[in-house]
């Protein structure tokens, strides 16, 4: 597919994040201080909300109040066929040949100087461990290079519970937690402020139909109404001495970023791939009727307090070894409802070698190699003051589909977390 | 405390569940067919829904819709003060003093034969491992002896992520999951209903208000609303092959039965008791500045299809090593948001003896010592049909606290799962 013509000129360049054949969906703090439902369309957001309550732009007649609250949730919970009338009536809008045009202009906000809000409400996160690379180099480094894979991993597409109340969008700062550690010599463990904090790079995807029983990876597939970029801060030292024998919890709890725009499927369908080709053979629940990742390129840049941002890593989301239709088949086996608003994090997607790493843990190989940074710094972990973006986009003729920045940056820990 | 007189008879013996010491909240469906709030007094319901509605019992003037989904989420929200001011005129109404009380009767439903519902709306689902006879037999069982212990467990109440959505009432029928199990001596997994499909006896705690950075044990103990009964489903052999290294994830998300009664904080407050003696000194940050558990006498029955019930465990809330307050603090540790409606188990509950184990994995020792039944059957797991019934009560002096049964039925697995 080419690039679809706009009559807003940011968006027909090969430059921008946001063309015609994107359409992603945000949240944002209008002016009336409120937020409203947006889409991003070249370097301008289209303010949803406010077309639905002039009557300009209806998901049905009856629904006049459906982006009020500048939420997407209940626009996601009405199914693939609403989300395609819909996608299309925003395509007739802004599709170069609408001889109305003019009567949009005072419904598009610039997105320089707009503070993009969380464009859904989360209902449960659920964070999976489905890059291979990142399954190798992290069991390596805690369990040895004969350890490293888990024997259920080429079965299972393993995951855990995480906490939605966790989930921030880009922009947001992330404090650095206390919490328990222990230092490999040390008889006992600490209460301390974290000093192994780290990123991980992930792509998110949100569940827009329930379900009630176990669901086919087809059906998973319907299921998803978008993706996002995902940083899934991870406090490495607190991890190591909590995760055995139930998993992550607190190591994960401090905060989870999504990038301000979901972009859906329609906008992905010509960048599907594959899965790699199975050392194990799946059990037939898995099987994915067709392609069911996407050739995302992604990457993360690091920037010292004040200073110029590294590119630390490059990879691409194809590179995973289960999709998130998988994942989310997989998720609903024993019976688990799933929710509008779950969101399902891929797990940390690093590539085949060492500069396509999505995490500090591999890059820095535990602290072994530290990270060096154009501006002359290492890093091993993450320092207080240091801004991380994600940014993902998958490449088109003459046009990109991107997701814009998944930013934060790290505060310091609190002198005293008890203190009121 | 002695027995508070009420003018409801039944309120008064000492062998209900619910005199007017008690008071617990819960949600039923009512005669119009709608979800409404009520409380439990002796064998009736007071339907604080209707009495809202006119106008006969409101917590604040400007409140006359609180109750109206029949959920009591948004009551929890509002803070210990509102709790006890509700209480107090609860009390007023429901005391043997009362010169209006004929008029509330047309606000009074019998239990017999109403339908509970869920009392709340679950934001998040924790479940905690805090249980120390618990961790020592089921880590004896999957780790021998000498490494039955967590080197972790004593310094941490350890708990991980489970999923909300997966909650149910009692008297929801349970589903024999299926899911990816393996035995010891296969070499690939199949896909498979569960044949290991246990109980846990556990309670759960209810998060009233809402917290963003970490907060003492005394503030958790604040922020508690209450307290249900909580029956964590758990599918032996999917955990088996899954929870390496992330914990249990499809194993524990087929359901979470909780009784249909929380029963508040000052209904318990007498009977409060301390966390044992600690083998290893607790951080700072998880010491109790009072007693945190409670005196609550704990039983298990089990009724295969048609038969009569066994008491297959008896054992005592007070046995556990963390509180649900110090699990609560603990949560917070990461600057992890806690939300009105998080829900949190407090591990499986196991005395010391081997009539006390809250487990059928322990009880039956993964199966090797099968449990006798009185109807001349025996059990290792559950089987199709078995109707499981947990209950709880604080016995005071000539009255007791309870919780109402929890109970569920183990239904069939599906034919085949994804058949629609």
């Amino acid at each position: 597919m080419p690039l679809m013509k706009s009559w807003i000129e940011t968006a027909n360049s090969a430059d921008t994040d946001f063309p015609l054949n994107n359409l992603p969906y945000g949240s944002f703090q209008a002016e009336d201080g409120a937020p409203h439902c947006g889409v991003a369309i070249g370097d301008m957001i289209l303010d949803v909300t406010a077309l639905e309550a002039e009557g300009l732009l209806l998901v049905a007649e009856d629904e006049d109040e459906l982006f009020a609250f500048g939420d997407w949730t209940e626009f996601m919970a009405m199914g693939p066929a609403v989300w395609a009338s819909f996608r299309e009536k925003l395509i007739t809008l802004l599709s170069d040949g609408n001889g109305d045009a003019q009567e949009l202009v005072p419904y598009l906000v610039p997105q320089a100087g707009t503070q993009m809000l969380m464009p859904f409400t989360v209902a449960e996160y659920t964070d999976f461990y489905a890059g291979k690379n990142h399954a190798m180099n992290v069991g390596t480094i805690m369990r040895g290079a004969e350890n490293a894979l888990p024997p259920n991993w080429l079965s299972i597409p393993i995951g855990y519970n995480g906490r939605a109340s966790s989930v921030v969008v880009s922009g947001t700062d992330v404090r650095r937690p206390w919490g328990q550690l222990k230092g490999p010599n040390d008889d006992l463990p600490r209460f301390e402020p974290c000093k192994r904090f780290d990123l991980e790079l992930e792509m998110g995807a949100i569940v827009g139909t329930a379900s009630e029983g176990p669901v086919t990876v087809q059906e998973a597939d319907d299921m998803i109404f978008g993706y996002v970029l995902l940083n899934d801060w991870s406090a490495r030292d607190i991890q190591g001495w909590e995760y055995q024998p139930l998993g992550p919890f607190q190591a994960k709890a401090t905060a989870t970023s999504i990038s301000p725009w979901i972009v859906t499927k329609p906008a992905l369908e010509a960048f599907r791939t594959s899965t790699p080709e199975r050392e194990r053979e799946l059990l037939p629940y898995l099987h994915e009727p067709k392609p069911m990742l996407y050739d995302i390129a992604l990457e993360v840049g690091l920037a010292p307090e004040g200073k110029d941002e590294t590119i630390i890593a490059r990879t691409n989301y194809s590179v995973m070894y289960y999709s998130s239709a998988q994942q989310l088949a997989h998720h609903t086996t024993a019976g688990c409802p799933m929710n509008t608003g779950d969101l399902l994090g891929s797990g940390t997607i690093s590539g085949p070698t060492k500069d396509s790493r999505g995490a500090l843990l591999e890059l820095s190989w535990a602290g072994q190699e530290p990270v060096a940074l154009d501006t002359g710094d290492t890093r091993t972990f993450l320092e207080d003051g240091d801004r991380l973006t994600l940014r993902g986009a998958a490449q088109g003729d003459g046009y990109r589909i991107g997701f814009g920045d998944c930013t934060g940056t790290v505060l310091p820990a609190l002198a005293d977390p008890y203190a009121r």
